[in-house]
C-alpha cells in the first residue's frame, strides 16, 4: 500500500465517498452510515479509516502506514468544516465517537469510545457555550473511563470505584444525583486513578486521544477474543477491522434536544405503524436505563410536530431504500435530527409474517423476498399451543425446552394409568425420571411430557418431539418418588393428580393451570405458505405413525409420509402381548426350523417336528393376530393421506426393546403368557446387547426372520388395497431399514416381492408400489452403487448415520456432547444440525454414487434434521427429493426449502 | 458366431490346439488337458467345446449353434483315429468322459459323466474283447446311473434303490461281491427306473448319448446353485462352462493295468522325494476307498520298474514344466501311462517352506516365486507350540479355535488366583464362562484361557489373540459353576487344579497333560522371511503392551510398536486401585474445578474451594501415583525395542471399564477406597452407558480430564528421555484415539505438547516425538483432510472403524454374524478379513485426502486386520506405510507384505 492509496472515506454534508456494497473495505457500520448520508439521511458526518489500512497497520507492525496520518488530519479538517465545529477548540468543539467496524458483526472487538475531543480547556469552553457544567462533566469523566479502560486497557472496575465512593461521600444513590461539583471532583479522581495505573497524564490533546482510539481499534482485531470468535465462525478472509469516527451530537442539551427508538413497523404485531419511544433532553442510555419513563413516538408529534414530521419521513425513507422494516436510533440536537444507526428490526414470528406479506401487497418487495425474509426457525413459535400472554405464571422448576407448546393436565407418574386417565376424558401430565419405548402408550396418551432426567436428545425429547407432544425434560430440580407418588421441588410437594403446566418452548414447569392459547394457521401465514410452496423444488413429507399425525402433518401441508415407524404399532395396548408372544417363541422356532430342514435322519426328525409344533403354533399365532391390527392401522394412515405417498419402514428395533427389564412387569408377562418369570428373565437376558445401537435390528431382524417383514408386507398391501379407488391409488413405499450391504437389501427385497404378489394372487389385483431402503449405515452410504441397484428410493436415517458415523451414542453422549459444543469441538450439536462436513459428505457421496447407477432413485431424508432449516439447506444442494419431518416442523421445512431453492436455485437432482 | 468359428479344441497324440493360457476359451481343465499334451505328457485325446459355444448356446435359446454339430463329428473322427477305436464299433469301441470346465473352477455345475460311448452292442462287444464280463456291466451300469441322474435328472437314489434292492437278494454286503450276472442283472434293471422315470428308453446311439451329455454341461452353467456361487464369489464376465469330451482309460482291465496318484515331492515335509501310492488292478475310485491297501510309490518300481521310471520322468518333467510340486492323477491301461491330471499339490506349512527354499536352490524358481508360493496365513501353525503329532489325545470337547497355540495347565476359575497359581510357578489354564476386562491379569498370567460362552471375536478371544496365548472360547459343552469351583462336561467332572490340554488350533479341550513342542524359527522359515523382507516396502510392526510382547514380536521380526494400548497398564495389580481413586474423584473434582474458574462471589467461592480439597487431593494423588508406574512400563518397552519406533495410544475405553460390577468387587472397592457401598454402586450406574462402544472414551476423555493425558505425555517422555542414549535415541510416537474432529485432536495435542515441553525444560534436554491420531470414526475418515493438518501420523484402527462403519457392536454381532457369512450378506467375517468394499473404501479416502494436506503423513494400520493376509494386501494398494499385528501374526504379515509387493509394485505412498 502506498500512501496515496485511499485510507480514509469521509461520509457528511449529505455525501459520502463509500456506499452500501463497499462493507469489505469499509466495514458494515462504515459502509451503512455512507449510504445513509448518500440518501440524504441526516447523519452526524464522519470518516471511515478502511479495513486495509488496519492490514497495513499490523504488516508495518502496530505502526499507521505512511500517510494515514496526513489523510486522517485531512477528513477531520472536512469534518470540523462539515460540522461547523472545530477539534479541541474551546469555544466551539467538535467532539467524536471511535468504532470498529469490520465486514462480517463481530462482537469481541473494540466497541466504541464516546466524546473523544474533550480536555480540560474545551470543557470550561463547553461550560461557557452551553451553561451547563453538569452535561459537561458527566460528559468528561465518561469519556475518561472509556478511553482509560477500552483504549489503554485500565480497569473500569477502578474508575466504578471512585464513582461509588464519592457516592457515599455524597450520601446519594444514583448518579443522577450527583451535582456538577461532584462530578467535577469526580473528573479529578478519574483523572488521578488513569494517572496511577497507566504511570501518564491524562492525555489532554484531542489529536493524541484520536490517535491512541484508532489504533485501540486496530489492536482489537486480533485480540483472542475476535481470534477465537472468526475460528469459531468459520469467518476466513477479511483483512481487519475498519474504524469510524464520527462527530458526536447530543440529546441531552436541552428541550430542544432528545433521543429515542424506533420501528417502521410494529415489531410484535407487524402492523404498519410508527412505532417506538423516546425520551427528550436525555441520552441513550436514559432510555435504556429505565429510570425516566420513555414516550411513544406519537408523543413527539405533540411535543414537536415538525421534528416528529421529519422522523417519520426519514424512517419512510429508510424502510422504502432498504425494503425491510428498520429499527432505528436517532438524537436530536438542539432541534436538529440525527440518524445514528438503521438496521433490519428484530421482529416475532407474527410479524415477520404479517410485514413480508403486506410489503408485496404494498409493492416494496417481491414474492420471493418476502419467503427470504422470515425465519424459518421462528415459525415454530406459531405452530403450538402457547400460553396466553401477559397471564401470571408461578414458575416452580426450568427445565431443557425438549418439544416445544403448551401443555396443562394433570400430573401421573405411570404410563399405563396415564392412558387409563386419558380414556376417561382427563389431561394428562407424564412425570417420569426418565422415560424407555415402555412408556409410548402413556406419552401418545398425555398432553405433555416432563422428565428428572435427560437432555434435548433423550428418548422423551426425541419422541415428544415427534409426537408434536409438548415437552420439558432434565428439570434436575425435581424429586419424583414413584413409591410415594409424589413429587418434589425444594420444600414443594406435587402430588399425582395435581394440575400443572408445561411451556415446552422456554422449559418452564408452572403450577396449576396457566390458560392456552391455539395457534393460527390462516392469514398471512397461509399466504406466506403458498408463496413457499410456488418456489421449492424438494417436497415435504412428514414422519407420522398413526392417522391423527398424519392428518395433523397434512393440515400443515405434508405431502405424504416419509417415515412410519411401525414398531410404534407394536406398543399400543394388547398388541405388545402378541409381540411378545412372538419373540418368546421365536428362538426355538428358528432353531427348529432350521434343524428340521437339514435333518435326513427320520427318527430325529420325528421328534423335532414334535418339538416343533408348539413354538411355531405360538409364533405363528402371535403373527397372525398382529396381522389384522398391523392392517388396520394402514388404512387408517393410508385415509388419512388420500393417496399421497407413504414410506412405511419395516420393524427396527432390536426385539428386547419390546421386554420388560423390570421385576414386577417380568413376572407379569409370565404370568400373562404362562411360562416361568425364570424363563422370562433367561429371555431378557440373552438378548441382551452391549451396545443394542449396533446390534440385531433392522433389515438383521428380517434376515433372522422373514416372517415378521411378510407379515408386515402383507399388511401394508393388503390395507393399500382396501383403500385404494379406482381415481386414488395407494402407492406404498416399503422401507426397508439398516442395510450395510446390498445382499441384505436383495434377501429381504425378495421376501417383500414374494408375499405381495401372494397377496396380489389372492385378491386378484395389483397395485404399484416401490420397495426402497434407510441410508443409515455408513457402509450403506459408502456402498450406495451397489444397493441402489436394488433399491428404488434412498431415504436417508441422518440420526443413525450420525449416531454411527461420528461414533454418538445418542443415549450417552448428552453427558459430554454439551461440554463438547461448549469447547467449540463441534459447533452445533449435531443431533440437531446435520454435520455437513463429516456425514453430509457420506450423503453427498451416497446420492452421487446411487444416481450413477439408477437415475430415477428417489432421494429423502428422514432424520430430525429434516426439519431443521441449515440441514435442509444441505438437502436441497445435495439433491435430495424431499425431506420429512415431524408433523409440527413441516411448515418450516416448507419454508426453508423454498429459501434453499431460492438461495442456490435448481440443483443436480 | 458363424459356423466357420473355430467351436472345438482337439488335443491328444502329443498334440493340442490349446494351450494354457487360452483358460477363458477353453476353461481351466480343457487348457490344462492341452498343455499337457503339447509337452508330451500322455493324456487321454479328447476334445474341448468352447466357452464361447456355451454362450453361443443360451443366445439360440438352448440349442447347438450352427457349426457346431459338424464340428464335433469332426473331431470325434480325429479322435477315433488317435485312439485308435471306434465310436459306438463293438468290436473296438471309443468310450469317451464328458465334464464341464469354466475359467474359474466352480462347484455347483455339472461334474462328470463316464463311459460315454457304451451300449447292449458295445457291452456285447467288449466282453468279447476282454472276456471281463463283470467289468463291462459294471461299466455300463456305472453308466446309466450318471447319464440318467446328471444328464437326464432321474435321481440317483432311484438307481441306488435297485442296488440295495439286488445286494438284498444276493445276499451280500459289498458291491464288489456282486458278480457278473448280479450286474448284467443290475443294468436291466437300471434301464427300468430310467425307462420309468425319463418316459423314454434309454438311449441306445452313442452320439445321441453325447449330445445330450454336451447339452447337460452347458446347462448346468445356469443352473441355480451355480448362478448364486458366482453372485456369492462376484465372478463377472465369463461367457459360459467350456465341454470336454476325453477317451477314457481304465486302469482296472487286468494286471497291467492300475491307478493311483502322486507328488512329485512329499507334501507333508517337503522332502525331495517322489510319494504317493497306487493300486494295480483298480479304478481311482478304489483307492479312494479304502477297502483295498493301496503300496507306495516305490512299490510300483518292483512291480513294473519301466513303468515306474515312465512315470518318474513324467513326475519330473511335469514339476519342472510348471514349476510347483505337482499333485498327479495316472492310470496305467494295458502298461501304458496316461496322466489324468497335474496340479500344485496342497502341503504342509513346513513342506510349502522347504519346497520353496529348495527349489530356489534347485535354480528351478527365483526368490520372488518362492515368497509368493507359501500361504501366509498357513505360516500360523509353525509359529506356536503344538502337540507332538501322533500322541494319544483324551479329547473332553470341542470349541471354536480362537486363538492357536497348545497349552497345558491346571484348570483355575479366578483370575485373580490364577495371577497368584502364576507367581507361585504353577501354570494355569483360566477357565471362565466368559471374560471380561477384569480379567486380564489373569489371562496374561495364564498359559491358556478356555470360556464356555463367546465367539472368535469376543473379549477372551481377541485379548488373547493379542497376547498370542492359547484360547479355546464358547466350549458350550462345559458347564462352570464358579461356586463349586467345578466343571462338567457330560458326566465328566473336574475340579480346579486339574490338568487339561488346549489346542487353541483345532479348538479341542484334552484331559491331562499332552506333550508340546516348541516352534523353531531357523532354517527354511528364517531363509523365506529374509527373501519376503527383500521385496516388501510395508513396514511391519507389532500390537504389544508389555515389554515380554515386545521382545517376542522382536524376535519375529517386529520394526517397533504399531499399538500400545495403555490401558492393559491401568489393570495390573495394585494400579487398578488407584485408577479407581482416580475416577472416584474425578466427577467432583472436574466440576468444582470448573465452578471455581468462573466463581465471581467470595464467599461462595471459599466454599467450593473449601469442597475442592479432597477431591483435588485424590485426583492429583492418584495421578501422581501412576505416573511413575506408566514410567516404568515405558521405560521397559522402549528398552526392549532398542530404538524402533513405539506408537503408544493413550487412555481409550470407557472408564466405567475399570470399575467392578460385581457386588462383593464392589464392596471390596468400598472397603479399600473408604466410601459407602453405594457410593460405588451409584458411581456404577452413573457411568453406566447404553452403547459403551459409542461413548465416553477414547480423546473424549482427554477433553473432560486433560490431566490424564498429561500424565501419560510425561511417562512416556520421561522414560524415553531415560532410555535413549546418544546413538539410540527413543522417538515416541503419541496416539490420540478416537478423534473425530480436527478439533479435539488440536485440543488434546496442546496439552500434550505443553507437558512434554515441561519435562523437556525440568530435564534439560529435547527429543524428537510425533504426535499422531488412530482413525477409527468414520467421520475422522471423512475429514482427514482436516485432521492431517494436525496429525503427523494416521494409524487405522479397523476394528472401531469396522464397527461403527458397518454397524455391528463386535460384542453383540457374535450372536448373527455367523448366520450372516453363512447366508452370504458378508462373504467374510468383517472383523477377521478387512470389508474392502466399504471400510476399505473409508480408509483409501483417508489416507488420499491424508496427504493431499500432508504429503509426510504416516499411515498405519493396528486393528486387528494388520495380521490378515487379504487386509495386508489392501493396506499396501492403498500406500500404507507399514501394518501392525500382534506379534504371533508378525512372520504372516512380512510375508503377506512381500506377496503384496510382487503382485502389485510399487504404489503411491
Amino acid at each position: 500500500m502506498s500512501k496515496e492509496t485511499k485510507m480514509v472515506y469521509f461520509f457528511g454534508a449529505g455525501k459520502a465517498e463509500g456506499k452500501a456494497t463497499m462493507k469489505q473495505l469499509l466495514g458494515g457500520k462504515g459502509a451503512n452510515l455512507a449510504e445513509m448520508t448518500n440518501i440524504g439521511v441526516p447523519v452526524p458526518g464522519g470518516f471511515t479509516i478502511t479495513t486495509e489500512t488496519c492490514d497495513a497497520y499490523y504488516k508495518a507492525k502496530n505502526k499507521w502506514p505512511k500517510g494515514l496520518a496526513e489523510q486522517v488530519e485531512k477528513n477531520l479538517v472536512k469534518l470540523e468544516k462539515a460540522m461547523g465545529t472545530k477539534f479541541g477548540d474551546p469555544k466551539n468543539p467538535l467532539m467524536v465517537s471511535v468504532r470498529s467496524g469490520a465486514a462480517v458483526s463481530m462482537p469481541g472487538m473494540m466497541d466504541t469510545v464516546l466524546n473523544l475531543g474533550i480536555n480540560d480547556e474545551v470543557a470550561e469552553g463547553l461550560i461557557e457555550k452551553t451553561g451547563n457544567p453538569r452535561w459537561v462533566y458527566d460528559c468528561y469523566r465518561r469519556f475518561i473511563d472509556m478511553f482509560g479502560d477500552v483504549v489503554m486497557g485500565c480497569h473500569h472496575e477502578y474508575f466504578e470505584h471512585e464513582l461509588e465512593t464519592l457516592k457515599k461521600q455524597c450520601k446519594v444513590e444514583n448518579d443522577n444525583d450527583l451535582t456538577a461539583d461532584d462530578l467535577k471532583e469526580l473528573v479529578a479522581r478519574y483523572k488521578a486513578v488513569y494517572k496511577k495505573y497507566i504511570k501518564k497524564p491524562f492525555p489532554q490533546d484531542p489529536r493524541k486521544q484520536l490517535e491512541a482510539a484508532v489504533n485501540a481499534v486496530f489492536s482489537s482485531w486480533n485480540i483472542p477474543r475476535a481470534v477465537k470468535y472468526r475460528e469459531m465462525n468459520d469467518i476466513r478472509g477479511l483483512l481487519g477491522t475498519a474504524v469510524n469516527v464520527q462527530a458526536m451530537v447530543f440529546g441531552n442539551m436541552g428541550d430542544d434536544c432528545g433521543t429515542g427508538v424506533c420501528f417502521t413497523r410494529n415489531p410484535s404485531t407487524g402492523k404498519k405503524e410508527f412505532y417506538g419511544e423516546f425520551l427528550m433532553n436525555a441520552q441513550g442510555e436514559d432510555v435504556v436505563a429505565g429510570i425516566r419513563t420513555p414516550l411513544p413516538m406519537i408523543g413527539l408529534k405533540k411535543v414537536n410536530a415538525k421534528m416528529y414530521k421529519q422522523l417519520t419521513d426519514t424512517m419512510t425513507r429508510l424502510e422504502k431504500h432498504y425494503s425491510d422494516m428498520q429499527d432505528i436510533e436517532f438524537t436530536i440536537q438542539e432541534s436538529k435530527l440525527y440518524i445514528l444507526q438503521t438496521r433490519g428490526g428484530k421482529r416475532t414470528a407474527a410479524a415477520a409474517l404479517k410485514t413480508a406479506v403486506d410489503m408485496v401487497k404494498e409493492k416494496m418487495i417481491t414474492k420471493k423476498d418476502a419467503v427470504m425474509r422470515v425465519e424459518p426457525a421462528q415459525l415454530d413459535q406459531m405452530l403450538h399451543p402457547g400460553f396466553k400472554a401477559g397471564v401470571k405464571r408461578d414458575v416452580i422448576a426450568k427445565g431443557l425446552p425438549a418439544s416445544p407448546g403448551a401443555a396443562v393436565g394433570q400430573v401421573c407418574f405411570d404410563s399405563e394409568k396415564a392412558e387409563k386417565w386419558f380414556a376417561a376424558g382427563k389431561t394428562v401430565i407424564l412425570t417420569r425420571i426418565e422415560t424407555s419405548p415402555e412408556d409410548i402408550g402413556g406419552m401418545d396418551a398425555a398432553k405433555g411430557i416432563l422428565t428428572q432426567r435427560g437432555g434435548m436428545t433423550s428418548h422423551a425429547a426425541v419422541v415428544a418431539r415427534g409426537m408434536g407432544r409438548c415437552c420439558v425434560a432434565g428439570v434436575s430440580a425435581l424429586a419424583i418418588d414413584y413409591k410415594k407418588n409424589v413429587m418434589k421441588v425444594g420444600k414443594l410437594t406435587i402430588k399425582e393428580g395435581d394440575w400443572i403446566s408445561l411451556d415446552g418452548t422456554s422449559g418452564e414447569v408452572m403450577k396449576g393451570q396457566v390458560e392456552v392459547v391455539e395457534p393460527k394457521l390462516s392469514g398471512d401465514f397461509k399466504t406466506l405458505m403458498k408463496w413457499a410452496d410456488e418456489f421449492r423444488t424438494m417436497g415435504v413429507r412428514t414422519n407420522a405413525d398413526t392417522p391423527d399425525d398424519a392428518k395433523n402433518a397434512v393440515k400443515f401441508g405434508a405431502e405424504g409420509i416419509g417415515l412410519c415407524r411401525t414398531e410404534h404399532m407394536f406398543f399400543e395396548g394388547d398388541r405388545i402381548w402378541n409381540v411378545r408372544q412372538l419373540i418368546l417363541a421365536a428362538g426355538d422356532y428358528k432353531r427348529l426350523k432350521e434343524e428340521i430342514a437339514v435333518c435326513d435322519d427320520k427318527e430325529t426328525l420325528k421328534k423335532l417336528e414334535a418339538e416343533f409344533k408348539d413354538p411355531k403354533a405360538k409364533f405363528e399365532g402371535a403373527l397372525k393376530k398382529l396381522l389384522p391390527t398391523q392392517r388396520k392401522d394402514f388404512e387408517g394412515l393410508f385415509k388419512a393421506l388420500g393417496g399421497m405417498p407413504c414410506t412405511v419402514r419395516l420393524l427396527d428395533p432390536p426385539l428386547h426393546e419390546f421386554l420388560p427389564q423390570e421385576k414386577a412387569n417380568q413376572a407379569e408377562m409370565a404370568k400373562r403368557l404362562k411360562v416361568s418369570p425364570k424363563q422370562v428373565k433367561q429371555m431378557v437376558e440373552d438378548l441382551h446387547e452391549f451396545n443394542p445401537m449396533l446390534g440385531h435390528r433392522g433389515c438383521r431382524l428380517s434376515v433372522t426372520y422373514p416372517e415378521i417383514a411378510r407379515m408386515q408386507a402383507r399388511a401394508i398391501m393388503e390395507a393399500a388395497i382396501k383403500v385404494s379407488t379406482p381415481k386414488k391409488k395407494v402407492i406404498p413405499e416399503i422401507m426397508i431399514p439398516l442395510i450395510g450391504t446390498v445382499k441384505e437389501l436383495t434377501f429381504v427385497k425378495a421376501h417383500v416381492v414374494d408375499e405381495i404378489n401372494a397377496v396380489f394372487k389372492e385378491k386378484k389385483t395389483k397395485l404399484q408400489y416401490l420397495v426402497g431402503t434407510m441410508i443409515e449405515v455408513p457402509r450403506a452410504a459408502l456402498t450406495s452403487a451397489e444397493i441402489a441397484e436394488e433399491a428404488e428410493f434412498f431415504s436417508f436415517g441422518t440420526n443413525d448415520l450420525t449416531q454411527m458415523g461420528m461414533g454418538f451414542s445418542r443415549d450417552d453422549a448428552g453427558k459430554f456432547l454439551g461440554e463438547y459444543v461448549k469447547l467449540g469441538m463441534y459447533e452445533k450439536d449435531p443431533f440437531q444440525e446435520l454435520d455437513q462436513t463429516g456425514i453430509g459428505r457420506l450423503v453427498d457421496m451416497s446420492v452421487t454414487d446411487g444416481r450413477s447407477v439408477n437415475k430415477k432413485l428417489k432421494c429423502g431424508i428422514c432424520g430430525e434434521h429434516g426439519g431443521d432449516p441449515a440441514s435442509i439447506d444441505f438437502c436441497h444442494r445435495v439433491g435430495l427429493n424431499y425431506v420429512s419431518c415431524s408433523p409440527f416442523r413441516v411448515p418450516i421445512a416448507r419454508l426453508a426449502a423454498a429459501q434453499a431453492a431460492i438461495t442456490h436455485g435448481k440443483v443436480k437432482k
